[in-house]
């Protein structure tokens, strides 16, 4: 069973305090993503941030909210988490283990922060992950660009030793 | 109680193939901060990549061995491990419990990746943890030079969100 992880894509992520690269086509792609998992009857995860204890994307707050030109639909599971970690102190693994998913497709926000700490624990737990390489950004960084840190990680995480679980890059095209 | 953890300072990842930025500098402080730790009767732990399954830095092999130039003493410990991650099926954690270690001094190779995937397990594990901000180091990367990746990584690992454990960044003459 799979599972399309979208993770932090909230208002409050997206303001023009942290432009993010290529935001519009971000979360064109994500949708077109989103629309073929559900057909596939795929499990839909909306990974979101509370930053309270950052006063940041605080609960229940219109920046906390998933960003309105996502598409959601009814049964998509929703989990909340407090660090950039998407497993950390959540339900994630027990939501996967409960629905046999060893099989993770991943996109969304930021880059350099939750989706590599995601990716780095998903890695140590042993999921098989695909990372759709045109499906998540970043903001530009002191000194880099946030192209380039797309970039980066798109290399560094085709890069890391597998453990039982195993990384794939893919474009959206190459999945749809 | 405190930890030094020396990571990945090999033979076989200080090669021609892959040169680190400052290599001989970075040795030079590590060792500074090995003989400090030492005095202070503080604990420490190599890393030491187990590469056999991608045919590199192959167990008891003189690229497996620790650096020749690197300080090391009889009560040191040594963890091997297989994944980017020391916490990955390893005796990491057991021994940081026995041993009542919750502060760990970050040092070592490569910072991007052996050093990036432990940093994100060990906060996920809510340790406390100082990274030397000028005791790690990687080689360049596709785009990227590998002090660029040093600051980035400083950066980044500043700004994570902390856990029940916290990151500070320290530059060796804060900490001696």
């Amino acid at each position: 069973m799979k599972a399309l992880l979208v993770i932090d894509m909230q208002v409050g992520s997206f303001s023009s305090k942290t432009p993010r690269f290529d935001a519009d086509g971000v979360v064109q792609r994500i949708n077109i993503l989103l629309d073929y998992f559900r057909k596939q009857g795929n499990k839909i995860i909306f990974i979101q941030h509370d930053g309270t204890k950052e006063n940041f994307l605080l609960h229940g707050t219109s920046d906390w909210k998933i960003l309105p030109t996502i598409h959601q639909a009814e049964n998509d599971i929703y989990i909340e988490k407090t660090a950039n970690d998407s497993f950390y102190r959540t339900d994630l693994e027990k939501t996967l283990n409960a629905n046999n998913i060893n099989n993770l497709y991943i996109t969304g926000c930021a880059t350099d922060c939750c989706v590599n700490s995601t990716v780095q624990t998903a890695l140590v737990k042993d999921f098989n992950m695909t990372i759709v390489k045109d499906c998540h950004t970043t903001a530009d960084r002191p000194n880099f660009k946030a192209k380039d840190l797309i970039d980066f990680h798109n290399w560094l995480w085709q890069n890391l030793t597998p453990t039982e679980g195993r990384i794939q890059l893919k474009a959206l095209k190459e999945l749809i």
